[in-house]
């Protein structure tokens, strides 16, 4: 195939539109599309509308798909917001990627430490304050940009370009795995690769993320007397359940970080020397990592232990107990019911139901050698499975290509701590290759107060999405 | 000192008029005097004025104490209750009792789990139900009824009597400690004995309760990054305070209750052979306190070791932690301040000075060895001293005679569990011997939902304070 690829009036064309786009995030950002309030939700059904018309303006193939209701813990039901699917493009002989992305976010609000109205995108220095800027609005809107820029300057689109995107993804998606597996063999049949851009970079290097960890979450339980009981009155009697629950808590993992539940350590795919090189060439600033999150010292010294723990080991972290007395003041109650909630998170080879075995069978253990009359028990109430990429993966070779032209670098490949979900969903279902290809700074504070998403950020990274489309065009189809 | 006493006349008279007694107590009931919530310290007040107003319409000598404001939260004031002292009688050849209670109440709501509403004193099968009935308006009322039996069959007093009701009892006595201090040489100048009715019988059988534990309340800190973090971003090169603040509530006490702080079992004082066998000739079922607080097994299984601990050793109850995720349902998150809060009641001869050292210098001790970057601070917010009675003074000796001509039995001479600050208080300020004289029931739910005063309890309980005016007037004066 000759191909001509226009880069230089493309890139031109997104930097004389820089308000414009600025402009949208800004409208973008001033609905409160706040999924995990259910009183906020005509705003997330808002949000999807508009979604939906700008790509329909666009000549898009358009479609606001019905994915059912939420049941909300009083019984009731609400509608979700129903997911945008789009599709620019059906030429049989080129490649067709699929964005996803999600216009929903997190809460704020202005007393939570915001120093700028969180709803009401302001400029700082060319930085874009706003929930939602980063997490994930700049970025749906930088590949909704790629495809308008192509259109503006009559440069036919490298490969057809569909969209999918959601607005539950802040509470869990719910509704979307479903939705998934029903278009598996229609919307999903024709497309070849699915790319996020619903992550961070690692510094001020571009980067592609090649993994995320999974996230095996448990309540661990114990109940005793059958009602709060008075610590003065009770207390010498009575086999605390908040003992017994520190008692086990306290199995889980070393003040050292070592992780003590049998089996756990095990299971996880070695660190080879070709990974601890590639974690040796990442740009990643320790001391900078410190002080944004205000620690003296961090559980490891070098960067490349460092980096492995947060990307490609397990952890486990205690979350807090639900019963116990949690205000502020003093109570001298015995609690009769506590839950602790803590999580492991996963990596490759781990196997979330061996993970919810190991950790069941080991509290019990601890706890029977306890002889506590309390009752526990142990569930598992999410299990989601880490994801992996192979970073010689064609579609990666593509990326490398395209920051290479935008930025002039090599990007940093970097993996997730957290966990996105929808990619394991996404490989699982459709059998597709997944690409991570983020846009947000490190520094942006998804799910923080003071979010931003920089003008920088904003209008290379949508540079770098035109360049991507043209470099996959030339991947061979699978 | 010839004495004649006209026993049966008072008790008859007693009997006679239960039912006015009944509506009395519902009257009182029925002013939701909850002294912790500040919406309700206008019926605080009331409670306080209709207390007043029943002193003085018998002819006692009546103040309302102004004890000053409560400082809110907020940084503003609320006036706090009151103080009424009242005084019957002032014959410089007769003893002078002072009797304490309270009029203020816990809170309770019908939704919180209780069988009727909780305001409305409802009769079941002779069981009165309603907050506060046991706790405190009761024993109250029965000592107003009790010099108002005397002053209704025209019989001498055989004792001065004075009162001091308080209406911040449940939410700490506020301003009390400083009132009883200013009026040391004035109000209580002419007091010999101070009779507190502000808790309940162990069992059926009537009780003198001699001791009470006192309590240290401490405060836990754990101090790590500068905010809440992500615990998939974060997880594994953070080093977590609730990791650490677990790690270190752990090493408290052993699953069978055993305190592992140094010093603190070795100040207690020994348990003699005389105490055990008063323990032991007490009427206490095991099985029923069981089943009343829904266990299959405490911590001892015979009777002398589980009274020993419900009221003349120490426990450490942990009662919850502040900072940490405690709602329902999951969240990612990795606390970065989390706090806490334990105490360790107080027996003879614990200094809660001494105990202030020793838990903080093991907890550091214990941090310490974790190697921990994280901040800890320990605090004690609460430091009250227990109190202990001798069972052989003649204030307790009357109290066995007057059970005994009203109940025909030997009393049961117990401790309590709880704190009763005032008790030390009194002690320590008028240097006066207190007796504590309960005449509610085992069962009575103090605190809890279904609160009750039965009103075989409170009639019988009345009958029991006549009886004891007239064996504390054959007291020697001190
Ligand atoms: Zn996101
Ligand atoms: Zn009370």
């Amino acid at each position: 195939v000759r191909c001509i690829f226009f880069y230089d009036e493309l890139s031109q064309y997104v930097d004389s539109h820089q308000e414009e786009y600025v402009q949208t995030l800004r409208d973008w950002v001033a609905v409160e599309s706040d999924s995990s309030d259910v009183l906020r939700r005509p705003d997330c059904h808002r949000m999807m509308d508009m979604t939906a018309e700008k790509l329909q303006a666009m000549g898009g193939k358009v479609e606001l798909v019905d994915i059912g209701v939420q049941e909300l813990p009083d019984g009731k039901t609400v509608a979700l917001p129903k997911v945008v699917t789009a599709q620019f493009g059906s030429d049989p002989n080129k490649q067709t990627v699929c964005v996803y992305g999600h216009v929903d976010v997190q809460p704020a609000k202005l007393e939570d430490g915001w120093a700028t109205e969180p709803y009401n995108l302001t400029d700082i220095n060319g930085h874009l304050y706003g929930r939602g800027a980063s997490d994930n609005k700049a970025p749906v809107l930088a590949w909704i940009h790629t495809v308008e820029a192509y259109q503006a300057l009559s440069i036919d689109l490298p490969v057809n370009v569909k969209f999918i995107i959601e607005g539950m993804e802040e509470t869990g998606s719910n509704g979307l795995d479903a939705m998934i597996v029903a278009q598996k063999d229609t919307f999903f049949s024709d497309v070849d690769y699915i790319i996020i851009s619903d992550c961070g970079w690692l510094s001020r290097r571009p980067a592609l993320t090649y993994g995320t960890r999974g996230n095996c979450y448990f309540f661990a339980e114990v109940e005793g007397p059958k009602q709060d009981l008075h610590s003065g009155v009770y207390g010498g009697t009575v086999i605390e359940p908040m003992t017994d629950l520190i008692g086990i808590l306290d199995t889980l993992i070393s003040p050292s970080g070592k992780i003590l539940i049998p089996g756990i350590r095990e299971a996880v795919a070695p660190l080879s020397d070709e990974e601890w090189k590639m974690y040796q060439d990442i740009e990643f600033d320790i001391e900078s990592f410190k002080s944004k999150i205000g620690v003296s010292q961090l559980m490891y010294s070098n960067k490349v232990d460092l980096l492995a723990h947060r990307w490609r080991y397990p952890t486990v972290t205690i979350h807090g107990i639900e019963g116990a007395f949690s205000g502020p003041g003093s109570k001298t109650v015995i609690p009769a019911k506590v839950i602790a909630k803590f999580s492991i998170r996963q990596v490759p080879n781990m196997d979330p139901a061996v993970v919810k075995k190991q950790v069941t069978d080991y509290l019990y253990s601890v706890f029977a050698k306890r002889k506590s009359p309390n009752k526990l028990k142990v569930t598992m109430i999410i299990g989601a499975k880490p994801w992996l990429a192979d970073t010689k993966h064609p579609l990666y070779e593509a990326g490398k290509a395209a920051v290479k032209r935008v930025f002039d670098v090599e990007p940093d490949l970097i993996r997730e701590g957290g966990t996105i979900p929808i990619a394991k969903t996404f490989e699982d279902v459709t059998g597709k290759s997944i690409i991570m290809m983020p846009i947000g700074g490190f520094d942006d504070g998804l799910h923080s107060q003071n979010e931003k998403m920089s003008r920088y950020n904003y209008i290379e990274g949508t540079k770098l999405f035109i360049a991507y489309l043209h470099e996959v065009a030339h991947l061979k189809k699978d």
